[in-house]
């Protein structure tokens, strides 16, 4: 860098140190709970959105930019998850570079098993300490921080 | 679970998402861009707590609460960090059980010269897409969130 740091302000500190500190240890505790059944975080996200598609299918290029993962991230994981039955991958009929992530009755049966307990450590853990204006200040904020997040991802 | 899951309101559910997509790919590029100064950002916590503290040192215990990190994860991350040179172990000197992490001249120096940058990219990625109102608001709500997990934690 060879201009001066622009350091944090006190206000800017305490943001970013409280934002941190929790969130670290809120994905590591949401990690824990859901590994009772068998599933971490990430592959839980990945399966809710296979799940929200139609025939519980996406191609990889449009579940990469759901999730906001690099191709080379998003395909390491679903190796994983290919290995552990839950989606399998298969190619595009009709576009030779394309190729298809699917859930497997068992990736489907992984995330209804571990929903009802997952939502109730969602819950525990971040909703019902918040309050309604703080989910509305939250949801804005961060919907600001992914879409620059995003577009750097595409640079 | 034998009650019926309290499944998320579409306002919570909005909440929840946008946090938890922006902020695991936000923790991923925070730790991408540390990595070129050959840190992660666990480790960077974990330094900046040792740095704030007199002599440079804290007593593991006193850095487990203040990293709401569990003994073992952060016994874990300290023998990793002493294999890198950046901490040591000592033993207190009055406290047979007690033992003191303390920060090494080679530690120090790592953060010193990461900080300008990982102040940069927190600036970019985070504090410069929100507003000062968010900052007030964020800061107030993981205080909230942190509180909960630390009585969890402690359980």
């Amino acid at each position: 860098m060879a201009s001066k740091p622009r350091w944090l302000t006190p206000a800017e500190e305490s943001a970013w140190r409280k934002y941190i500190v929790a969130s670290r240890r809120l994905l590591e505790a949401l990690d824990d709970d859901l590994s009772r059944n068998g599933l971490s975080l990430s592959d839980y996200e990945i399966l809710v959105h296979l799940s929200d598609a139609q025939d519980r299918r996406l191609r990889m290029s449009d579940l990469a930019d759901k999730t906001i993962l690099s191709r080379s991230r998003l395909s390491h994981r679903i190796k994983y998850m290919e290995g552990k039955g839950w989606v399998e991958r298969h190619k595009c009929a009709t576009d030779k570079r394309g190729t298809w992530a699917v859930m497997t009755t068992k990736g489907w049966n992984s995330i209804v098993k571990a929903a009802p307990d997952h939502v109730e450590s969602i819950r525990k853990r971040f909703i019902d300490q918040i309050s309604k204006a703080d989910q509305v200040n939250i949801a804005n904020a961060f919907e600001k921080v992914e879409d620059n997040l995003r577009k750097d991802l595409k640079l």
